[in-house]
């Protein structure tokens, strides 16, 4: 498969999976997503669609096609990405493409677990030499812990790793763990998925694994929604949602590579900070009562399990 | 002044400080400021106060002194340091002492001002030499601009920077708008006040100035409370408050190098966060109505101007 074609094609399967993924949420909510298209002063753009809903918060998802010269201000960025696919020290004139797709669900119910999910290609020319990479994964933070949520999540992604090889499910879940974890708090950021990045031995296996965990996000996420959609709740579990979400805020602030090389490489500010909680909170010294359903999922966030 | 009577006077002065300060507001508040005391395991230990109440929704005030010997995980964040004072490198052995006080009030009322202080005392013994020097400021993150109320602020400080020097006061407020400016915003978090770090020309006289400073920050702020307390606000304005908030958890999660020193250095974490506000919000591209209040405040952070 030329890189050229493979390109192209991958950007296509990430924009139907935005059009898909969007109708399905609308589906299940009164309101509509709104489209915003914009461009990047050095090439490319994307198109940034939001939905603030009733059953969906703030529910953000994301494609994109930037291109370009790698600018001096970049350098340090694209040389540490180069690193993990090349002993090749970066060129002054390397340039680079990449397309993806990002989404982050924050859902009104604190019973609803939130979800993020993105997916994404990059190429880099640097010099002769042509690089490509395939990353991503999805995971999933739920507020209160249910067993069948967490089971449903991980083995709908455990069975689109199994296509790809017998050990990717392992790899991508225990990468993921240790990805989302904040090392301040001693806890992970929720409760897992998959997680991979500079995959790049075989590109039409990789292209249809991608394209295969972009397509069954829907299938891994919208069945816990539908179970706690109706599920009452009151203002102590939302207090419990927002401080937790504050977690989610210090994780994307503090640690996560893709919001930072977004906001240190002058990236569409509101795009990239699509993924902050609609409201955060954060109270001094919160600690949850013992044996309380809170309690139990930081015990769990403490020590990762084995869910498929 | 000898080195180690000048720290536990400075420690004192702290102490001093952190009582009257948390006085002060117990008295304009129905709430009272809870205590914990906190140690350090490799190495002494403060005290965190915390006050919720129903005028200052979140008031942080806390002291530390903390020592000990630098671990190795801890080299790279004290070379920086010391690289600010001297040009040897740290050796294996280095240890270092340091006493400080910071405070971050976020009121309920949109129309009062958040506001942050910190000041603090450093000591690095470097094999045979021995380093110190003293850092802090104050600033102000209003929600609604009353030039009055930036002009009595930084009036107050431009008073004690003139006892230190003619110079001092505009060395110190240009400091302080390039710190705590966020690129990926391009505005800055607040309306400044007076920023410094490293000063260690002159112990006695930087002592006076840090005692005083610290001193007159209640004489700085507390006159604005007064005047805004019985200011009448909407959900309007409390929805603005929790946008601006965002910016301000944004600023010392991915800037602040108090927020990520302590993260990085194993700090206590509760302590460190301590100036997290109450609430945050994250709305997607976000922009104020053209000529309202919220707009003016918005044009304001983007050119800071000068108030005293």
């Amino acid at each position: 498969m030329g890189a050229a074609i493979l390109f192209d094609d991958i950007q296509s399967v990430f924009l139907t999976r935005q059009y898909d993924i969007c109708a399905a949420f609308e589906a299940m909510d009164t309101a509509s997503f709104s489209s915003d298209n914009w461009h990047r002063p050095n090439g490319g753009g994307g198109l940034s669609r939001l939905l603030t809903g009733t059953v969906f918060e703030k529910a953000g998802v994301n494609t994109s096609v930037v291109f370009g010269d790698i600018q001096p201000d970049e350098a340090p960025m694209f040389t540490t990405l180069l690193s993990n696919v090349s002993n090749e020290s970066l060129c002054p004139t390397a340039s680079f493409k990449a397309t993806g797709i990002s989404l982050v669900v924050h859902p009104v119910n604190p019973f609803i677990p939130t979800v993020h999910a993105n997916y994404r290609y990059f190429e880099l020319t640097n010099g002769d030499t042509h690089h490509w990479w395939f990353g991503g994964g999805a995971d999933l933070t739920p507020y209160y812990m249910f067993d069948e949520d967490a089971i449903h999540f991980h083995d709908t992604h455990k069975q689109v790793c199994n296509t790809l090889s017998s050990t990717a499910y392992d790899t991508f879940k225990n990468h993921c763990d240790r990805y989302f974890y904040l090392p301040h708090r001693k806890e992970t950021r929720g409760i897992g998925g998959i997680f991979f990045d500079y995959l790049n031995d075989d590109a039409t296996a990789l292209f249809d694994f991608i394209s295969l965990a972009s397509n069954i996000f829907l299938d891994a996420y919208l069945p816990i929604v539908h179970r706690r959609i109706n599920t009452a709740y009151t203002e102590h579990h939302r207090k419990w949602q927002a401080i937790r979400r504050g977690r989610y805020a210090e994780f994307n602030l503090v640690h996560d590579r893709g919001t930072l090389f977004g906001l240190k490489t002058n990236g569409r500010v509101e795009s990239v900070l699509m993924s902050m909680p609609p409201t955060a909170s954060w109270v001094y010294n919160h600690v949850p009562e013992p044996g309380s359903q809170e309690a139990l999922l930081v015990s769990i966030l403490q020590s990762p399990k084995q869910w498929a």
